[in-house]
């Protein structure tokens, strides 16, 4: 899903980025089984990056940047479908994802589940060696 | 799901609140076909509250207090899993949706999709009136 700058910046003129200082909440989802993968935040120019290359891009609040998911590690984001809520505050992208999302090596970030005695168990898949991947994790 | 009020605590320490002064954010998936439903924010004392209670429990930033989703409209979400991310700054909250999430009637807030020329098309369905169910729209 590929759009030009201008229709792009139309796209986003209806999402309010104000109530978060200029940041939305975006939604990840395997659009294979709807798995959400990861959460991130977006600023209006990474949506509109997302929009125009067809790949997802976030903010990063800690780096204080825009960055492109799959910059270092090669797991790319390939945006298939996109979604608002009904605030206008939220997206979600539905990708294909490559390999996996998490930096910690999981298919999804989600890779903790809360069992029945309040303890958070690993039940994800791990589907690579950070260590083989990243120099140094950046994501 | 439900946990006593001291394992609740416990479940809750390893959840970062500080990134987003006190706040993280919540994505409700359907338990049955995995839908993102909603994305609120919750401070720890409601995420406290939905382990207790077994309803989902979120932070309202712009009443600032805790509601329980479906406390007007009897639209409740029943927790059936939750997840936690890498960072764990971020919670999925797998539910039995009651009607529907959205105080819009859609069962999901996400009832806009995007197509191909860049309109946001309105592809959910409408499972209730609002003006039946609300005096006041107040989620």
């Amino acid at each position: 899903m590929i759009f030009d700058e201008a229709t792009a910046n139309e796209v986003v003129e209806i999402i309010n980025f104000e109530k978060m200082k200029g940041l939305i909440p975006v939604v990840v989802q395997d659009i294979l089984d709807n798995q959400v993968l990861m959460v991130a935040f977006a600023d209006k120019e990474a949506v509109i990056k997302s929009l125009t290359t067809g790949f997802t891009h976030f903010y990063s609040r800690s780096r204080k940047k825009i960055w492109k998911k799959g910059e270092t590690s090669g797991h790319t984001q390939k945006i298939i479908e996109v979604y608002l809520d009904c605030d206008s505050d939220t997206i979600i992208f539905k990708v294909n994802q490559n390999i996996a999302a998490c930096h910690t090596g999981f298919r999804s970030c989600f890779y903790r589940k809360l069992n029945e005695k309040g303890v958070w168990d690993i039940t994800g898949t791990k589907l690579f060696e950070p260590k083989n991947v990243y120099e140094k994790i950046s994501e």
